[in-house]
């Protein structure tokens, strides 16, 4: 068979698993993610030996330290994926909860429920503890899911997908509920997402270029957030101290991810005070790399000149981007533009800007003086979170069980017919 | 300018626009509705000049006479117009609802706000009312809209974007709020479904193909249906007078819609008896061409032989595919293969069997004993709707207001920052 072949034969699986998924009860699927943790737990050392074969590849092959970091299995990660495990089987079951309920003149009910999608498929890169988090996510939704990760993390996505089909199989996890793409041919994601009427919804996770390349291949929706510039604006009428402890945190505290601030942007009113605080806090005790425009570098001359790029990078890293503003209008503008969509904040002590900035601010998390590094499901009390949508469809911000179900209409009658 | 940059250019004169909708209040918005409602019966005559136009040139070049007929627009078609504008008035204004709110431990408040999605684009083909409908359920939602008629009602098209232009102006309606492709490149679809971040949803209405092409091009979210295989099950238990009505309801009201049956599954424990009955009334009174499988025609010996395409056809017509099944399993398996996961229908009296279907049946709507006929905005009580959704991502069955809205979070805090 071809790969087209074995891709649809692979989707047909799924689609036959989730007839059988959908209805599964909430304490079926419970004792099934308890039995996934228990078994990761119990197979620590076969996945730890697997993934052993791909970091040695890895290494051999002269992978970077930061990634190979990524790639490795270790015992506290294996337990941080059983602990995932349970705690989403501790979340609240959304599959078959009325949204809601309406009886017609004509004495039709109608009930919008809600259901599971049906097939998911998860594309992401070399972290292997996404293979155990994003099935579970999916499986406590309903859905069957289809996992295709980095091609270096083979061996160990194998074992940990073998694990959990073993360890679910004697509590009535169907087969195929959970599958993992074997080939490592590119073209096999582009298959996948092109399998309209099979795969319900693509999600990549990952690196820009891996996502760009899926929404150009797919047919089938596709949900995603392809970086994160996040923002911070300090407004003229800002508590500074309060100002300078979010900026800290929100490219600080942990810089790597996608919701830390990468643009700072400052009301000319309160630059003058406020960015020599910042140049000594951010940049000279946490040895931040700040980059100013030229009103910005007026008041802290240690920063290095910004360019037109920077304003649209995302650095993941201790580097800020930094600009002096006129107003909240011009701070807005500057973030609609540059920004990413995702997550921006501002600090003020005005209601009336405040409520300007969540209001014009296009982005699915808007925050008043808060850091944004509080965009994530466990912060909003989802509980956990498949991804980050920047997108406006379906699903923005933390996407959380929820947002992998969908609903259907039930509409009960005693033989009503359209006039 | 080439098409990509005119393109480009709309788009971008689109998305300042949807910044001002976004924040009009309901009473304007209504107003600007009551006043394009006034301004199509006002310039009625303008309109059916310019229509006359199209008609003209349509019938020169030879076109049907059914797709002359929806293309012309006579008095109580503009009636019924502003009518539509009225209606869409009276609705509630989905933006601004909150959704949920929580507090979290750390005293951040989370809301999640509805808003409107942005710009959205309009594909459609020869009906010219479909230029207001559209415009008016997007602008009351908050959204910019792009429309994109067929070429061959691009005249009429023309005067009734001016007219709804230069009616809404003096209460306030934002310049390119509503605007239309004027050039009828077909590559123009391609482009428009491609600009990513600036269209933030395709809604494409019309034939399969027109929706294949903009689903194969599209880069932004597409919300559409193919086509409405919709089905009946006359199941073992059914009370076969109530069935029989609703056959013909389904299949005879109005044959020409994507809700209307297109096969009729039977139980083989009340084939013998209801394929008669149908036989009679649907056959032989309503003219009804049958088209049986061989079991079915055992019993029906009128009905014509069926073929494996007739399971998946969408005849629009008064045509009726009849197949004898085993069981409401064998009923589900065979919607799930061939049908459009659109509307289908069970007539039973068994409580178990109605459960069963409307679980396992993987399609927008599921009925109990009614009509596959009510699939509709209006019928289902959400006022007006933009078209049917048998997607499972943001939107499922009829469309109305809502979902041309999504959601944003805004978070409000006094400071916090993430351990």
């Amino acid at each position: 068979m071809g790969l087209h072949e074995d891709m649809v034969a692979l989707a047909e699986r799924a689609v036959a698993a989730s007839r059988v998924l959908a209805d599964l009860s909430a304490r079926r699927k419970n004792a099934i993610l308890l039995a996934w943790a228990d078994a990761l737990e119990a197979r620590r050392d076969v996945l730890k030996q697997a993934n052993s074969r791909d970091v040695e590849a890895a290494k051999a092959a002269g992978m970077a330290a930061a990634l190979v970091d990524r790639l490795t299995l270790t015992d506290s990660r294996i337990a941080a994926m059983a602990k995932g495990l349970r705690d989403v089987a501790g979340l609240k079951d959304p599959v078959g909860r009325v949204l809601s309920r309406t009886v017609r003149p004509n004495g039709l009910e109608i009930r919008k429920v809600r259901v599971p999608i049906g097939v998911i498929a998860i594309l992401y890169e070399s972290r292997p503890n996404v293979t155990a988090d994003a099935a579970g996510l999916c499986f406590k939704a309903g859905n069957a899911v289809i996992l295709r990760g980095g091609k270096e993390a083979l061996q160990s996505n194998q074992a940990i997908v073998e694990t959990l089909r073993a360890g679910g199989k004697k509590k009535g996890l169907p087969e195929h509920a959970v599958q993992l793409v074997e080939t490592t041919d590119r073209e096999a994601v582009r298959e996948l997402v092109q399998l309209e009427g099979k795969v319900d919804l693509a999600i990549p996770r990952g690196g820009e270029s891996l996502i760009r390349a899926v929404v150009e291949q797919a047919r089938v929706p596709v949900i995603k957030h392809y970086k994160g510039v996040c923002h911070t604006y300090v407004d003229a009428t800002a508590d500074l101290g309060m100002a300078l402890r979010i900026c800290e945190n929100a490219k600080c505290q942990r810089p790597g991810v996608c919701n830390a601030m990468e643009t700072l942007l400052v009301h000319r009113e309160v630059a003058e005070k406020f960015l020599p605080m910042l140049a000594l806090r951010l940049g000279r005790q946490l040895k931040v790399e700040l980059r100013g425009d030229e009103a910005a570098r007026a008041l802290a001359p240690a920063m290095k000149a910004a360019i037109e790029d920077d304003w649209y990078a995302e650095y993941l890293d201790l580097i800020l981007a930094v600009r002096v503003v006129p107003s909240v209008e011009a701070a807005i503008a500057h973030i609609n533009k540059y920004g990413s969509n995702h997550s921006d904040s501002i600090v003020t002590q005005s209601p009336e800007a405040g409520k300007r900035f969540t209001r014009e601010v296009n982005s699915a998390v808007v925050y008043v003086n808060a850091s944004t590094r509080f965009t994530d499901g466990g912060e909003f009390g989802l509980g956990a979170e498949i991804g980050i949508s920047t997108d406006k469809l379906h699903a923005r911000g933390p996407m959380g069980l929820e947002e992998l179900t969908t609903y259907k209409y039930i509409v009960r009658g005693n033989g009503q017919i359209r006039e």
